[in-house]
């Protein structure tokens, strides 16, 4: 196992009802403000519970925070952190709206800085406003984690950063606030949580049993789970699981002490930030072709992928790496959801600068640092 | 899923050569207490490891904690801290230092308090000494959680208690400290963190599958690797393995949402307090009698832990439950432990006041608080 560190100290208040739980977790005497997104949180009654929630504080609202959210609409959310002397902030929403307030936590205690040097890494956090988060989409895991992903529209950059200044405070996940959700965000929060656990997972040995048990389990749970909640919508205890899993699958645990691949992500960025597509569908298509691609280097956890999730037989090892991949883009099918680029409407020709432009700078891809160029294409040729 | 809050704000830094990590780790400008045992850390390294770490710094040093911890100590340790103007601790060894070391913590802030209604709950805990780890001899799981278990000799009592104020700040936990291990005291811990799993998990179906999964996943690897550990005891990555499932199975993760039955660690308590067994014998002869006496309780659990840990086939329920808790037994006796109160020379006569000092006040045990008296005595009598 590899030496590591892990530090999570999210309080998760996880249930049915936990939304009114909201008034005791803020801090006394704070100027709140409430951020969401486009507001289904008016039509499926988060909102008011909020409010109810918070009554007696002082807070204001921003909305509009958009699907991979962008970086000029933080801006307009920092400008009214500075005018109304906010000092705590509230997401409500899925990824996007937690990723964006993290942003915004951080970016409303840089001073003078240039907030977009955040994002690029030149400028280094030292500080951010304190903020809590309520789950009502599943997928990202960012209620119980330190990373944000956002998107320059200008630019067409999407860009990560992490810090652990920008762990919330809490996060309150109501598998109830999920219930009004369209079928499609269900699908896409299964995948992106079942992928990030494969990009922690699928690498190679690194003799930390564990972790792969850990990993396991929430892949068989997403799967098992996932087939419960296309049929019974209102199955409270597949949201609950659906929920708890995509928290577990980037809350930093399955990541101790093993090696990462996350190559997946950083093509599906680019896809996102230049064709508008949706996150998790842009690792539906990208992941079965990396797997592809690297099935020799990944055959040993490959196989037992294959024996674990699958539950595939043989000693075949080619058999059992192709089947368990083909398995993988079988279940993405099973949400709804697109494997191909072509299904997109996105030909080869229209990805071909993307390798050079992850590569920048010599960088290189994958747990071994063994994907450069060359194999970006080859990875987007089998994802055609 | 039941509804549940989790919260763990403990840094964990884990492998080889992490103790140099700890002048990193300590806030600057402190006065700090070292806690620790017999002396082990004397022979081992860890000790001379740690006094280099701290170069520099002001500090001052308390050894002598007993297993299972002693009232008496903890006073005398907090007349030093006192006595020495201390402002952070940190603990060098297993579960009985780290232990100490939170009473300590809170002791020392609750002012001229009778300090033992910290532990009979009398006293509120209100604030206490930040303080960090260095684990030495993993499986009480107190590195990564806010418990503490004191004895009070004089009265033959042993309780528990447990706060958020006493969550260590950081704890580091490097395999190779465990080397110089005496053979039980590995055998101990790896039952005291199988047993602490089967306690939040072997109890009745909570539809919470990640949860079942993340228990199996400890008690598989523990099974593994206990027995690399005692073919090769130098083998590195079993150290680390059991060290992490260690952590894990009593830092909250696999508690959420589900039910717990902990009458194995009570009665276990009683057993230590008057008998003075080593606290994982307590566990190892206990448990089994339980899951006999409950099986019917704890059919539809006992079933599933047979396929999965022990891949029992067949349809015949009482045949699977009744060989998965044999196995269990016999997994512990593969340790080198017992199993019956008599191999301790332990009566039943002996253990007769044992009922009734548990239930005083009416109190019950088990998921579903059907454990009382009449329970108890036959549970230590399928123990004997």
């Amino acid at each position: 196992m590899r030496n590591f560190t892990y530090f999570n100290p999210v309080k998760i208040v996880f249930g049915k009802g936990s939304i009114a739980s909201l008034s005791r977790l803020l801090p006394g005497n704070t100027k709140l403000m409430i951020i969401y997104g486009g507001g289904s949180i008016k039509k499926n009654g988060v909102y008011d519970q909020v409010t109810q929630a918070l009554s007696g504080r002082e807070w204001v609202e921003f909305s509009g925070i958009e699907s991979n959210p962008e970086y000029e609409t933080c801006k307009k959310a920092l400008e009214m952190v500075k005018s109304e002397n906010v000092d705590f902030l509230l997401a409500i929403g899925g990824g996007s709206v937690i990723d964006a307030t993290k942003f915004i936590a951080a970016a409303s205690m840089a001073g003078d800085e240039d907030t977009w040097k955040i994002m690029t890494g030149e400028y280094r956090i030292k500080a951010a406003l304190p903020f809590g988060t309520i789950l009502t989409l599943p997928g990202t895991g960012s209620e119980m984690n330190n990373g944000s992903v956002i998107s320059r529209r200008a630019t067409k950059e999407k860009l990560p950063f992490m810090n652990n200044r920008v762990f919330p405070q809490f996060s309150i996940l109501d598998p109830e606030t999920t219930y009004s959700l369209p079928k499609i965000q269900i699908a896409n929060g299964i995948a992106d949580a079942y992928v990030h656990v494969v990009e922690q997972y699928l690498t190679y040995p690194e003799h930390a049993p564990l972790q792969d048990r850990q990993s396991e389990g929430i892949l068989l749970t997403l799967m098992e789970e996932a087939k419960k909640i296309l049929k019974s919508p209102r199955d409270y205890d597949a949201r609950a699981n659906i929920m708890w899993c995509a928290a577990n699958a980037l809350n930093g645990l399955v990541a101790c002490g093993v090696a990462q691949d996350w190559t997946t992500h950083m093509i599906g960025h680019e896809l996102t930030a230049h064709f508008g597509l949706d996150h998790a569908q842009s690792l539906t298509i990208m992941l079965p072709a990396l797997l592809r691609h690297q099935k020799e280097n990944k055959e040993a956890k490959l196989i037992q992928y294959a024996k674990r999730i699958f539950r595939i037989d043989g000693e075949d090892k080619t058999a059992l790496t192709d089947k368990a991949i083909d398995d993988t883009e079988t279940f993405f099918k099973s949400l709804g959801l697109k494997t191909r680029l072509s299904e997109c409407g996105i030909t080869l020709k229209d990805t071909a600068f993307i390798p050079e432009k992850m590569c920048r700078a010599g960088f290189k891809f994958g747990e071994k640092g063994r994907i450069g160029i060359k194999e970006l294409e080859e990875i987007l040729d089998l994802a055609k």
